[in-house]
């Protein structure tokens, strides 16, 4: 495993703490091989679904692991939903408070979702403030309380790696394709695959109407996003990827892949029709990634994360419908 | 274990056998735990879901044990879907070919998912000729055939049963709640129940339009529907219980509760929204039980059986937004 200028404690000994200390606080993820998407899509796929993990996504791997380590009691967070949920729920067992700041343009059930964990929702106008400055703001108003990074913290991309070792010590992969919105997963699986020195490749899927992680893997330096994109896949309207997420990615990542819409969209109804699982846009993008480039993944070992199931009923009822 | 007249066949070494043998062709049910429905009912619900086992219902454990079972390489069967499906897939891995007599009003994704299996699909129009009747047809073209009974067979009871063992040998519930259609399922369940010597309470789920069931249970004999049932929940059309099943479950179940098609409906929602699954209707009968009478499941640890999740997207994504 290698050491990154972002986070010095990211080491193998920190990774092999987390993975003896964090599972028993989450749900291994759900593999399921489908035999009617591998042979439409001619390779073999796996999916690996987190969204019955703990509130519905893998998040929960990385508000757990992060808040457990810190001493403050109360706890900030910005989230377009699942971080959100995540924080409230871990803060729950954990004793804590937490207030999580959501653009007013969130799916109303992971709204409803925070609230029900006991978290406070801060509803915001994304073309006003941004979320950072939001929590900024409030950590001028609570100067106790500690605001967690969703995606660029070594104890987030740490948490998340529990779900590169649930998929790599049991199966054999050629590929993992993963949703790519800040980072923290997919730098999650790759610290994973490092730190077992697997040889898997890793590779991105990125809604094309936000993908900067594309652009910065091209260029060779990390682009932001002049505004947050308007995507559906809603858990990936980020500006930009983190900083150590991006140091483990430009050296980690095999490719991104840009997924339109509409193709994240019939990647979703795929997954609802010939696997029953419901997932949400964000969840469908890997997936939306092989559909998109069949002759990449042919004759392949693949894995498609699935990174969540949380979204709107009236959403995805137009989704399945509108062919 | 007691013995049935109608399958002096479904001893203690039988069920012993296909325990033994079974499994290995099936996919272990999915056990969730939901913390949030457990909040909202005043009980402790775990979800066992079959939604992701082959062919997406409970259907292929019944399917695969007796077809596997049988000399006949031609393979007759007649359902309203999840079982067609399930002796279509199986016929495949046996290397067998088979007809299935399905009603013309069966979801489109049902008939379809025969035919990808490779099976033939034979509609039938259930107002002019039964189901049985148009078996027994067929059986007259191709007398090397053999005909696949859906639920009133100890093979198939046998095989749903590795259901029960599934649930039973890893928790400990007060209460096991169980769609009925045919009974193959709660029988099985009780099987499972009875072989392992627990005392877990078996209580069955019933559309309120289709009651012959809970009807047979309260005059002590079996009632037959006149016609199938016009209920939402399309797995459990049935006409009414087959023998063997009615002998199993007069003795072992504890109850059978009717659930009107509204409550039905809002068990899938409910799944839908805090469990992120994806059930058919007929999946998810049992919920629907819990939610129509909380009372009598408050402060048990419950398991809720979801036979399966194969539904037309137009008519799932109608159902989810008809609030």
């Amino acid at each position: 495993m290698q050491t990154y200028a972002h986070a010095p404690q990211l080491n193998e000994s920190y990774v092999n703490y987390v993975w003896e200390t964090l599972p028993r606080h989450v749900r291994p993820t759900l593999l399921l091989p489908s035999p009617t998407l591998s042979a439409q899509l001619g390779c073999e796929i796996t999916i690996a679904s987190e969204t019955f993990q703990h509130t519905g996504s893998f998040k929960f791997r990385a508000a757990y692991n992060l808040l457990a380590s810190v001493p403050q009691q109360h706890i900030v967070a910005a989230s377009s939903g699942n971080f959100g949920q995540a924080v409230a729920y871990a803060c729950r067992l954990l004793g804590k408070t937490c207030m999580v700041v959501m653009p007013n343009t969130s799916a109303q059930v992971k709204v409803v979702a925070v609230q029900s964990y006991g978290g406070q929702v801060d509803l915001i106008d994304v073309r006003a403030i941004s979320r950072a400055e939001r929590v900024q703001q409030l950590l001028k108003e609570h100067p106790d309380a500690f605001a967690a990074p969703a995606y660029d913290d070594y104890r987030v991309v740490a948490g998340n790696s529990t779900l590169g070792k649930d998929i790599l010590s049991t199966h054999n992969f050629d590929v993992i394709v993963v949703p790519v919105g800040g980072g923290g997963l997919s730098s999650g699986l790759i610290i994973a695959r490092d730190h077992l020195q697997a040889s898997t490749e890793i590779v991105g899927a990125e809604p094309l109407p936000g993908n900067d992680a594309a652009r910065s893997l091209r260029s060779g330096q990390l682009i932001r996003n002049e505004h947050e994109p308007a995507t559906i896949a809603d858990g990936a309207r980020t500006l930009s990827l983190g900083q150590l997420n991006w140091e483990i990615l430009r050296q980690g990542i095999r490719d991104i892949i840009e997924v339109p819409d509409e193709t994240t969209v019939e990647a979703l109804r795929r997954y609802f029709i010939y696997a029953n699982l419901k997932v949400e846009p964000t969840g469908a993008l890997a997936l939306g990634a092989v559909i998109s480039q069949p002759e990449r993944f042919r004759d392949k070992r693949i894995c498609c994360v699935v990174s969540g199931g949380n979204v709107d009923p009236a959403v995805y009822a137009q989704v399945l419908v509108e062919a």
